[in-house]
């Protein structure tokens, strides 16, 4: 059995053949860049969303060659007995600077830039990817969810529809784009992000009547929980719960029909028998352009599931690894359409004086260059991570970053926020575009 | 921290709050049978393959808790001491039916029962669709990329884009579908599934020539190895591999451009240079569509990625876990089209006595009920799994639930393997509608 804890085989066969071949030559200790970028936003999306950043220095960090993996290694017959000894020294020891999470991208942004010699960066290609696009995907549907939800109350609870460790961290990328809550425990342990979720259809389907499934959960979590009432008829549900509960119920849930409407009846239910305060919260397939639909209704919630954890039609964000820079020399693929910019690179995000975002700026950083000169409302937006292979002191939190994200959303111009297909929010510009 | 091989916290916060409900109104020991299925299949597909099964086993059995999981619900407030205790001593002590890996189901299916007390079984719905809903996603467009590849090889290179996590259990779902390899040393560690890789652009740009770069690989990995061509100039890039690894050189790689076109014409060049026994292998954002229409060129094994590990268009399979039954009663929810069959099911598939599937009769197996009579080539679908809480002995294993798929596709009517969305390839029926 492998370590769990280690990272080491979330990796690409070929990132080990590399690394023979490159030891065998000697171009293995060659000075290297590589950076994360995506040429394009998937699904006409307006910006991506940075995420897993912090997730991606945890897996550098448990990237070792134990006894087990060197084993696996060696029996599957991946690589030779130089290579091996080469990989039980092994431990990231370059640097990392990239955009913190929460912080807003688009197409050819350096989202993370990894120097190190080819063989300490080559292997980290795809834990390092699996991760960016993997959360990012998802942090870029929450982040329209919760603009299309519009201050309205919105929770996460898409685990069954995922694998089941990636349900954990797109819990995660949900609440950092601004959801309230998750359904996920372990997103919860792991994390510290609020947990809620209340019972299933099958709670009151185990019981006798709905009324005693009503009376065992008011016993159990206090009037203020939310009682879900679409298991036979609404109408009848909403007055057996507020019977139940009385006027102070919390909340009462929907899963099913047409939400909309069944809100409105609802509303006007709830309020004739005097539970003017009990909430609304709807859920069942709900996706950002629904929950936009949902805007004129009475609803005070909403649960999303599928659509969340898939990424809303763009389950992965489309990131690359490129190596673009070799002992200071840029480098790039020419042969087609899939062409890399070479050459280290900054990012500028320029703003108006209202604070509005007008441009990424994207610039050589290769050593020598001369970065553009930032004015009174821009930023430099990429940050160290990683020195020496050690984490940088005081990064930021998951709640800085929610923040970060929050205000980042803020700045962007108003057509940037629409849910339609359509251009990046911002161009990206490149100044050096010889280099 | 929590114990990484507990699977008890990967959990929705509802399944605990329903317990505490249940146990303190004593409805919690009700025996209750709860079926894994699904409503429909996703976006037209005609078929479904269960994979996941083997995992939900592994996963049952880690569904303890310890103190450390303990410890995170009573901080986090998400469940009383009462609950806790019971937990405590929580092992899953019921029996699991279901479909075996590689089997097909359809809308209906009965793909898994689990029958024990509520408060055993509820606890499961998360980890259990977790599993199910990503791992059978997964299988279904690799049975299709398969068959679309029409028997030559077709290697799984997906992990980049998917969740670290995610990226193994696909490429098993791959393997199980009829991919020859996959790039994942997890997956290839883990599962025992054949790892493949030679190397990336990155190799051949951090050489000061690309010549220098192949006879690097060449010297590691041998003649027999697959060379990266589309680097600058793919015709020079063939030119010079056969330079440097002479007429034996193994394959070419293609990752960009018109690959149909580009296979035609390396084709040719390889022929002309005397390698005619060297393989050419494309990549490249290939999906079952792209690689059916490569089939006329000189194509001899395809690398397929994105599109595999998001489902191709179908990252997550809509299953879904309800109780169908308590103390040996169907129950259904009835309020809205989301209606489910009330009682415990079985499934006998019905085939021609070509051997070609007829139809899949899902019947009730409440107690007292009597199942359809078998057919001299019919067979009753669902196997034991777990009795009292113990797998069953010589469960069948990866090879052979990858020969089952292979068979099962055999099978099914001619229209049912076509690309195109449409109808399930068999009807399901169900002879005790009333029930």
């Amino acid at each position: 059995m492998t370590d769990p804890a280690s990272t080491a085989l979330l990796t690409d066969h070929y990132e080990l053949t590399m690394l023979a071949g490159a030891l065998r030559d000697g171009t293995a200790d060659r000075e290297c860049t590589f950076e994360v970028f995506t040429r394009r936003l998937p699904d006409g999306r307006r910006y991506g969303v940075a995420c897993g950043i912090e997730r991606v220095l945890e897996a550098v960090e448990a990237f070792r060659f134990g006894d087990a993996e060197l084993q696996a290694l060696a029996r599957d017959g991946v690589c030779d007995e130089d290579t091996l000894s080469w990989l039980r020294e092994y431990r990231f020891r370059g640097r990392i600077d990239g955009y913190p999470e929460g912080e807003l991208y688009f197409p050819g942004s350096p989202l993370l830039t990894v120097q190190a010699t080819f063989a300490e960066a080559v292997l980290l290609e795809t834990v390092i990817l699996s991760i960016l696009n993997h959360d990012s995907a998802i942090a870029a549907a929450a982040a329209r969810m919760v603009s299309a939800a519009n201050g309205r109350r919105i929770i996460e609870m898409g685990s069954r529809r995922a694998h089941e460790a990636a349900a954990v961290t797109a819990a995660r990328a949900a609440y950092l784009a601004g959801f309230t809550a998750t359904s996920n425990l372990q997103a919860g342990s792991r994390y510290g992000i609020p947990t809620s979720g209340t019972s299933a259809h099958s709670f009151t389907l185990l019981h006798d009547s709905e009324r005693s499934a009503f009376e065992a959960q008011v016993a159990a979590l206090g009037t203020g929980t939310a009682l879900l009432v679409d298991t036979y008829d609404i109408s009848r549900g909403i007055e057996t719960a507020v019977e139940v509960a009385g006027t102070e119920l919390g909340a009462i849930r929907i899963d099913s029909g047409d939400v909309g409407a069944l809100a409105r009846q609802a509303r006007e239910q709830l309020d004739s028998l005097g539970a003017t305060g009990t909430r609304i919260v709807v859920s069942g397939d709900l996706d950002e352009y629904s929950i936009a639909a949902l805007r004129a209704e009475p609803v005070d919630g909403y649960g999303v599931g599928t659509s969340l954890v898939t990424g809303s039609g763009a389950p992965t964000a489309g990131l690359v690894y490129k190596l673009v820079e070799v002992e200071g020399k840029p480098v790039a693929k020419r042969s087609s359409h899939k062409e890399s910019r070479g050459g280290r690179k900054g990012a500028l995000r320029t703003h108006k004086g209202t604070g509005t975002a007008l441009e990424e700026i994207v610039y050589s950083a290769t050593p020598g260059a001369t970065p553009p000169e930032a004015g009174p409302h821009d930023r430099f937006v990429p940050i160290p991570l990683m020195r020496n292979g050690e984490r940088v002191d005081d990064l930021p939190t998951l709640e800085d970053n929610r923040q970060r994200l929050r205000h980042a959303l803020v700045s962007v111009p108003w057509e940037g926020l629409k849910l339609s297909a359509g251009e990046p929010a911002i161009p990206t510009v490149f100044p050096d575009r010889g280099a």
